[in-house]
């Protein structure tokens, strides 16, 4: 593991360890760097998302269906980062390239972030630019949900979260997902030496400042305690020998046992959110290819798209 | 002058006031952020510059000349921030905005900073770079140098590199340029109260980290101390409130009076590098508007454009 994206994580895990007072604000700045893991991916154009509730960043495929209003779906990203850090700059690339390999437009969205904004801050924006496109006369199935790392754990919750309410996205997107917020994955340790970023400590840090006193193991925070049986179908990718992959594992298990259609995929020797090394890591342009295809043969359902007349919709 | 630009420096501003001892690491970390100043630009597309000999990013309006080997001008951006932080990362929006303006693509440099690589490693990555673009068949007069603050410093020292060996570039174009490195201006003094970020003492430390023991009024890295008479038409643009004003009207004063052809822009009240307001700030676009036209009209020297035989050559 000693790829370009094992010593960009080395280099954060070795700015932390000799800056343990860093402070939120030094640690946002140095996590936006996350984006060096990934190239430029061509023919991708970028714009700011007008109108939308929360700041975020459209990505399109250059010649691909229109952006917003267009008949095409859209990805909508939530980006990791430990619901503290990470930003739809750090993560627009690697949705650019999740973009230029599907038919949908992916959106990355700047949702609020803990400590300011604990739970559920972050959940209340992604549903709001989801209620957003659908105003813009997306239809719910029109609709992916995807992220990684804590964000992972954010697409999994808005789309239980949409499900309750009859309009359950089209599909989920988890990659290398941060599920258990009571950290209990065997993983955590079974992977300490591999894992060139994510570990106990930092992860505990993070959840205790998302979470403001709500319980680890509630289910709005923690899918794995959550009735999975009104999701949509999943697609879940971990590294074999990261500290999160149990999360990936043991969601899969409990999701197929309440019937959702579960696609996993498990690679050997990666880093965390290896996708984010797409454009110089064969495995994450490989990736982003097989999630492009399982995206754009997710089933469209044959209800016609209705523009909304209520006032405040968008056009 | 509270606009976005005012408030996304003020903070900078007050980092590193209330950090004292960031550290060169961290200091980089800050500024990767000004790129935050300026919206994405809608139909721009990027890409790596595969084979450069500096890493570098291509800025291409969508539906524009082709990028490299295209028969489309080029122009070269040397980043701002001090010659020790900012990036091709933080200007590339900024670029962005400049390529969809013009007929050219835009190349955004991350030439090596000080204090790791002093005078003249800057210098040297760019003239590599344009260099290179020769090689790949562009030709001098199809280049045209470009950069803001400390980049635009470059921008004019590379001009007069490439000029005293017959090889002028068409242009040159420096936004809120610092020339003057050993901070003589009035100007430092006059709106330190106005300036929400840059004072004479930061300017001061850049310059003692970019030195490296070399004279502050050498006119290799000043160039009000050069002779300015090799220069192709230069487009200068400063706020006449900001700190370094003085380095743009004394260079255009000293450049006329060689004979160069020089257009000043001096706004009223803006920040420095006001261009990085682009999207937000309607000055801002209207600059760069003006830029694009300015650049496109430049006179296309009527040899034709060899493609090199020798080995190496890009294509």
């Amino acid at each position: 593991m000693t790829d370009h994206l094992t010593t960009l994580y080395s280099g954060f895990a070795a700015r932390l360890a000799r800056t343990p007072d860093m402070g939120v604000d030094a640690m946002r700045d140095l996590f936006e760097g996350w984006h060096l893991g990934t190239t430029e991916p061509a023919r991708v154009q970028y714009a700011e998302a007008e109108g939308a509730p929360v700041p975020a960043t459209w990505c399109r495929a250059v010649g691909g269906s229109g952006l917003l209003g267009g008949s095409g779906r859209v990805v909508v990203h939530a980006h990791g980062g430990g619901f503290v850090v990470g930003s739809r700059h750090s993560h627009r690339k690697l949705a650019g390239h999740l973009a230029a390999r599907t038919d949908a437009s992916a959106l990355v969205v700047d949702y609020r972030r803990a400590p300011e904004h604990p739970f559920p801050a972050a959940i209340e924006d992604l549903v709001s630019t989801v209620g957003w496109l659908i105003d813009a006369a997306h239809r719910p199935a029109d609709i992916v949900l995807s992220g990684d790392s804590a964000g992972g754990n954010l697409a999994l919750s808005v789309a239980l979260r949409l499900a309750e309410r009859g309009t359950p996205p089209a599909g989920v997107v988890a990659l290398s997902p941060w599920f258990d917020l009571a950290n209990t994955a065997e993983s955590l340790a079974e992977n300490a030496d591999l894992d060139a970023m994510v570990d106990r400590p930092t992860l505990q840090l993070m959840a205790q400042l998302y979470l403001a006193g709500e319980s680890p193991e509630a289910a709005a925070v923690n899918p794995l305690h959550a009735d999975l049986a009104p999701l949509p179908p999943l697609y879940l990718t971990a590294s074999r020998h990261e500290t999160l992959r149990d999360d990936t594992t043991r969601l899969a298990e409990r999701a197929r046992a309440a019937g959702v259609s579960v696609t996993v995929e498990l690679e050997d020797g990666q880093q965390h959110v290896y996708q984010m090394g797409a454009g110089r890591l064969a495995v994450a342009d490989e990736s982003l290819t097989r999630i492009g295809r399982w995206i754009s043969a997710l089933p469209r359902v044959a209800e016609p798209a209705v523009r909304p007349t209520v006032a405040g919709a968008v056009r």
